[in-house]
């Protein structure tokens, strides 16, 4: 018997014990649910060395159990709480995640990338409802005032037709597009890379305070984490999933805000970048990104945004997100195999049995279970994946992922 | 009998019957040569009721073979020179000119598109070796500092790598353009869309000087033709089939720059386009360039601007341009047919001979002289374009057009 308390606290005691985004820990919560998971992680029971290495090493700093009771209760007093997969607001489309282990992405993918197991939350409104009509703005630190200005406006008139800002919480873009869009009267959202009670950028603290009255802020890591350079990447995952589309206002060259933008168009999310003057450091990486990626999308104003996420929205959206998809149905092999599929064409059992990692028998019986939710169909010379169901379709039913 | 001093006079006589560019004249000079075909215009038998009015509003005003013969004399004492396309230093890449008139290609041009009869030219170098390696630079009169600088750096940077820098006389990022190229000790190239005697802008003058110093300045107009608003448009044609790329460099919405460009990607040339502060009117017309068309290319300096044409110089230009292409060799009725081809797909020969304006009998004589020249291929319902020849292959070898 599991009470909705031991679920959440075993899932603070994982994200304690290794990194948010970790794979191999999220496939054991799936497979398991997070308490198991947790029971075989302490026992020394982790199935990759590295991950149980990790595990060693945190647990002779303390008692998972304890710190995550700790970090609930602090939580508690602070006036935070936390929501999981399990909860009625979590943010479904997150499970887009899982496309970014498709082997063309992962080459360019460098930090895990699984999908949140739980977050920290501040503020009153609903999660998933801040994210419905959602856009991220990211940007340079180092923002030029014309940077600034530009994601001020785009704040200002996203908030003003109803779109919530999701951003960080550094300096120079992020605070410009928050500040718009709280002059706006809208919602918006800080995805952070440490603790919700820790406002870092110190000189952003009193915006973080607005944020959180109104809008919302949000973090994978407890009350009390560090903002380590490492977490930046993983929490940027978050705000590409998040959202119906990122928005990238200046950034100098092979800054982490394109890698924001890599993912977002790895998994489907409309990109955008506004330009600047080709004399500018600051607009180095967003040309960049319009000359190397043809998904991306060059926008002056909201105006352009608003045709980007609005095409999403009113078209695909229903068919990539929400927490009906039978893929969310599979077990841990099952979803390895799926993932294992080219984009394209036809693939032989075996060479896919290799690819997924899983011997050919279970490659062939895990097949059959994924011909029968048609997400792949049986071709001349091995197996296809299925064209995406269309939303409502029975195919397209399911329950959430754990 | 005609000597070449006569085949000049009829040419000259010509431009100044009707405006440089008209494809009904054009196609006379092709079929009949240029004296004959003055000598059916003033004799009242041009084939278009258009045409026979615009001539016999002209000859009211004087008589073309007086007018045109002032016209040389002028040139002579200016030390201006007059160049023919049966003349070695004609550039044969303007006989690309012609696919502007392919269906899709029309709906967006809508001045006047026939390559040149002549060019009058101030300067010693060579026009096709001028133009050989040649990038054009285009953008707004009321460029902003910003602008200027960048077609300055480009001119500059293009002359050092000995590519000669091409664009019309205008203040603004036309004249920074060719100041760069200067000050880079290379070609520039002014194309002018009235006499080569007429400065205008008069506060250009000098510059005009300097640049028919070590460049060239040519137009279609004779020595002391007006800048009448229509030759500008009429001019950018040869500015986008001369050059191997066109840069656009700040554009208002909707300027005669991004017609440049356009017309510059209809006929397979490279499409470049500096992105500048959304927050500039001066940089609205090239963001529009760049989310409109897929083909044109975002570039940030000079060396973007060669990877894009060195690419084409070194693989694509042998075949796209020269004097050696069976086109060249068809007359009127050929062509017309040839031109009426979808560019993909299967054509019937009765719907080809209705959009080419024969009838089908001449269509199947034409089509049968197009297969033979391996320039269209019979297919079930009809024939096809055949893929372009190899360079040096028989078919791709023939004359200059006339």
């Amino acid at each position: 018997m599991s009470t909705r308390q031991e679920r959440l606290l075993a899932r603070v005691a994982l994200t304690w014990l290794a990194e948010p985004g970790t794979w191999s820990v999220y496939r054991l919560v799936r497979r398991l649910g997070p308490i198991a998971a947790l029971e075989l992680l302490l026992d020394g029971g982790a199935p990759e060395e590295k991950l149980r290495a990790t595990v060693a090493a945190r647990r002779a700093g303390g008692d998972a159990r304890a710190v995550a009771s700790d970090a609930l209760a602090r939580a508690d007093r602070l006036g935070a709480r936390i929501v999981c997969p399990e909860d009625e607001e979590w943010p479904h489309q997150l499970a887009d995640l899982h496309r970014l282990r498709l082997p063309e992405a992962s080459r360019r993918v460098d930090t895990e990338t699984a999908p949140p197991l739980c977050f920290w939350v501040r503020g009153q409104a609903r999660l998933d409802e801040a994210l419905d009509r959602s856009v991220a703005v990211v940007g340079a630190r180092a923002a030029t005032p014309y940077g600034l200005h530009v994601a001020t406006e785009l704040g200002y008139g996203l908030a003003d037709r109803n779109w919530t800002v999701v951003s960080g919480g550094a300096f120079g873009i992020d605070a410009a597009a928050h500040r718009g869009a709280l002059s706006g009267g809208g919602l918006t959202v800080g995805v952070l890379a440490c603790g919700v009670d820790r406002p870092y950028p110190m000189g952003n603290a009193a915006l973080f305070d607005r944020i959180a009255e109104t809008g919302l802020l949000l973090s994978e890591w407890p009350p009390g984490a560090d903002p380590l350079r490492p977490r930046f990447l993983i929490r940027n995952r978050v705000i590409a999933a998040g959202t119906a589309g990122t928005v990238l206002v200046e950034a100098s060259a092979r800054s982490g805000a394109t890698q924001t933008m890599n993912r977002a168009i790895a998994i489907g999310r409309r990109a955008m970048v506004v330009p600047g003057p080709v004399t500018s450091a600051m607009s180095v990486g967003a040309h960049e990104v319009l000359r190397e990626q043809p998904d991306a999308r060059l926008v002056t104003g909201v105006a352009h945004v608003l045709e980007e996420v609005g095409r999403i929205g009113a078209d695909l959206a229903p068919a990539a997100r929400g927490p009906e998809r039978p893929a969310d149905l599979l077990d841990d092999e099952a979803t390895l195999v799926l993932e294992a599929f080219p984009r394209r064409g036809v693939i032989g059992v075996e060479p896919l049995a290799s690819r997924a990692g899983v011997d050919v028998r279970t490659a062939l019986r895990k097949l059959s279970m994924l011909e029968q939710l048609t997400l792949v169909l049986r071709r001349d010379g091995g197996y296809a994946l299925a064209p995406p169901p269309k939303p409502g379709s029975p195919a397209a039913r399911g329950r959430p992922d754990g």
